[in-house]
């Protein structure tokens, strides 16, 4: 097996990757419609031979695993129609053009679920769709919560409700739980919960 | 806050979920490319009002959680060009027509890294996209490998690496790690290797 630079490896960076990297050569939209965006571009692959790469453009989200002081958690349950089915989710959205992904986090969690938050930590990010989209998925934390009214979009439906860390990872083995963004998020839950990982919080912007 | 039905709550299941079902009313392509393939359907609303749905078919995908003897995981550094980044990753693949999970599992850890196993668990299934994509992946484990040459299709190019589970969910929680399937794979081999899940393991198929 060839010995690969690894993360966090010195080796790692640019001159290492060059035997995987691929080059834009030209780029075309190939869908406009009222939601999805997408791209055909022709690529030159670390071989010099030539590829395409079709993906969706797309603007990035936020998701916020937001806990309760009693450590209940706030979660939705909302139809997803392209899987079909009703999916238990942290709650989530995409950004608003030049809008601040902790803006974007205490909007969403605002509009879809009525709680404010007095304190923020940005997890990571997530990026769930590498093969055929542009997506990332802000991780944000919220804790110091406060409820008041939601203010769902027109046509928007979903359900707001709590569970407590050992329910959302027991749906997360027995197979109620399998939205990504959300699995992500009960891996962040469980270290940060366990002390393993660490998270530097901040307060809400005004 | 509206108390909902939640997962595993017998009060779960299509009367309770009225309020969230989304109907199909038409459905039509608007994109066939080389590689993505999008619909775009009308459907009703929970209250009767119509909208519209763009969302990209998936055949469906496997990924393998691979594990050597020594403890040590499979993995793969690959160009994904829509984020525009190296991507460390556990091997991952599409479903062919007709093909079951397992051996498409098998298929893409022999083609990809060489690695056939001698056993496999099927931990349970994530929805990457479930906003605009109807693609799912089954997570597999597998276990007692034993190394071969790989089959990389022509145009692939993909480092395979080693490291250890303590490596694995470093570069997770650094940032290292942001490929949400493999965020999900490290979920569930950080509870599988706790003992806090179950596997139930089987062997390879001829």
């Amino acid at each position: 097996m060839k010995k690969a630079a690894v993360p966090g490896d010195p080796e790692a960076g640019k001159p290492a990757d060059a035997h995987l990297v691929e080059t834009r050569l030209a780029s075309t939209e190939i869908l406009k419609g009222n939601f999805l965006h997408a791209m055909r571009d022709t690529v030159s692959l670390p071989d010099g031979t030539q590829a395409t790469r079709e993906y969706i453009i797309h603007p990035g989200a936020v998701m916020i695993v937001a806990q309760c002081d009693d450590g209940r958690l706030v979660l939705e349950r909302q139809y997803r129609y392209p899987v079909q089915a009703v999916m238990v989710e942290f709650p989530a959205g995409k950004l608003d053009p030049g809008e601040a992904s902790l803006a974007c986090a205490q909007r969403e969690l605002l509009e879809e679920t009525g709680y404010t938050a007095r304190e923020w930590a940005r997890a990571g990010v997530l990026h769930p769709v590498i093969s055929y989209s542009t997506e990332f998925i802000d991780i944000w934390f919220a804790r110091g919560l406060a409820q008041g009214p939601r203010k769902l979009d027109a046509g928007e439906f979903l359900d707001v409700f709590t569970a407590t860390p050992a329910e959302l990872l027991a749906w997360c083995a027995n197979g109620q739980v399998t939205d990504a963004k959300t699995l992500t998020g009960a891996l962040w839950l469980q270290n940060v919960l366990s002390g393993a990982w660490a998270l530097d919080w901040q307060p809400a912007i005004a």
